[in-house]
């Protein structure tokens, strides 16, 4: 437990990951006031939506409308995600979004040609041209992040040895132009990673990166072992997370509906997890719980988070503590 | 990681806790129907009902027609809960329970209030008529459980000495007679653990248990830790849980609802972490996740487990073995 970090940082993705998967599309008003609430909590990092086609995504055709009516928090990020070059030009016309470069690999073939009509290595040779849009709008690479890492509904078992490849060709492609890639997140997109893979793939990936580069992971909670995985990672030094307020969102690779497979790790109880193995976040771990709240009020129906139905313990804890 | 057991036992709670807890009473057989397809996955122990006042739990008033309905497989143990003499009495003229004394302690003063109207002491003391009536009765005991033993609702945080203190006297009341403690049991019933302190206790408490007496867990996923406390006790060589299907059940104590805090650790994603940690469970995994499922046709609201909308990964290993 010895390379457990004092202090982890978690980028929100809820507002984005769970206004996005649901069929409906919520009032604007909401969907801001659960963005301020986030920024509230001490969360430094939060996804609030995408830019993608109107058509195929409708959800998410006014983003740029839901940013130009943020009020913005100083130190907070809020950033957007886009897919091709007209998505990114939309987030850069766009002046509340904070810009930062990200370099997307895949660590399954079958996955990447279903996510963007190329294999994983064309994916990869794509990235170049990326880099240099970037580097021509003045904007610098912040993450790369290795998809399907941990397994694929599509492609099956993944061998690490290719998730190795991409995080070597991921330094490689910001050496080669004298920068040093900050932060490489291995993504478990579709649930597949247990706490013994999370320590073995970890342990390699990590043997890749210059010491300047963090290693993150974005995890799913398909099938169940989310916060598991986490304990694991964190006790292997891992103080980067993806995470979603209330398990927003869910898996667009199972289940529907009320009965929707859960999607990324849920933020609070991330939280509560460091909390209580005395870990900081930065968080504040009762007004997040807040917030999980609000968002199960906006969406209408009983969402995946545990510690939102039950509460922290921090008022059992003042409680014996003021006795 | 040298600690992990190669194999676990499980001890199925979702039918006495599922049905127990919703305010509808279910068809019988619904029920019963439930209780065999999970005597058909391997599971070896089955809560199938409690033996309770009628008057203030009528969803359990069946209790004897529900027993008597049951095809028994062979192998297959099938358990009742009561907490007082008439309700043993009443299990006792049951010819389908498989009857198995327990011992009943608590780490807190104040739940115990709250349960018998009696403090943690005062209830070790009735422990003794028990066990002479499970003499008089021919009826070995077969565990002890120690709740709320990692923090409480009403007290707050639990010192590890009082769990220790009952631990010690539960191996004690057996010695006493000549006998050994086959199982003393932790429960984490309001959801306070975290898998620091799943390691710190699990090693004290072993280290007051006869080599013959195993420990196990009853751990719930009120605070979303379940399976991080499982994983944490899987490496301190925990080999015994117990578990709900589906998740089935909740927290008496906090939510209500479709947004009742989660009760006991989800069977089939329990099942399935050990299965990737290589660790045997004897349980068919497919065939569970259709008792899942089943239960939570069932139930009629989607259930808290998350492999049961997922699937599991046997398939795709399948397919990749075939290639």
């Amino acid at each position: 437990m010895s390379d457990r970090p004092k202090k982890i940082d978690i980028r929100e993705e809820g507002p984005r990951e769970g206004f996005q998967i649901e069929p409906q599309i919520f009032p604007l008003e909401d969907r801001v006031r659960l963005v301020e609430a986030l920024a509230e909590t001490g969360l430094k990092h939060i996804q609030v939506a995408s830019f993608v086609s109107p058509k195929r995504v409708p959800q998410m055709a006014d983003s740029e409308q839901f940013f130009a009516a943020l009020r913005k928090k100083p130190g907070v990020h809020y950033t957007g995600l886009w897919l091709n070059e007209a998505g990114f030009f939309r987030a850069q016309a766009c002046p509340n979004v904070d810009l930062t470069g990200r370099i997307s690999l895949y660590a399954s073939d079958a996955f990447a040609r279903q996510n963007n009509g190329c294999g994983a290595e064309e994916m990869l040779d794509k990235q170049a041209a990326w880099m240099d849009l970037y580097d021509k709008a003045g904007i610098a690479v912040e993450a790369a992040m290795v998809m399907a890492a941990f397994g694929c509904n599509k492609e099956g078992p993944i061998a690490p040895q290719k998730v190795v490849r991409m995080a070597r060709a991921a330094v490689e492609l910001c050496t080669s132009r004298g920068k040093i890639l900050p932060k490489l997140y291995l993504a478990d997109t579709m649930g597949w990673a247990n706490p013994d893979q999370i320590r073995r793939l970890v342990g390699l990936v990590r043997a890749e990166l210059p010491a300047e580069t963090a290693l993150g992971l974005h995890l799913h909670d398909t099938r169940g072992l989310g916060l598991a995985n986490v304990a694991a990672a964190l006790d292997m030094g891992v103080a980067l997370f993806d995470s979603s307020v209330a398990g927003l969102g869910g898996c667009p690779f199972a289940g529907h509906g009320d009965s929707r497979a859960a999607g990324n790790v849920c933020t609070e109880d991330l939280v509560f997890l460091c909390e209580e193995l005395g870990i900081e976040t930065g968080v504040d771990l009762d007004a997040l719980i807040g917030c999980a709240r609000l968002a199960e009020r906006i969406i209408g129906r009983p969402l995946n988070g545990r510690l939102m139905k039950a509460g922290s313990l921090n008022a059992y804890r003042r409680a014996e503590a003021a006795e």
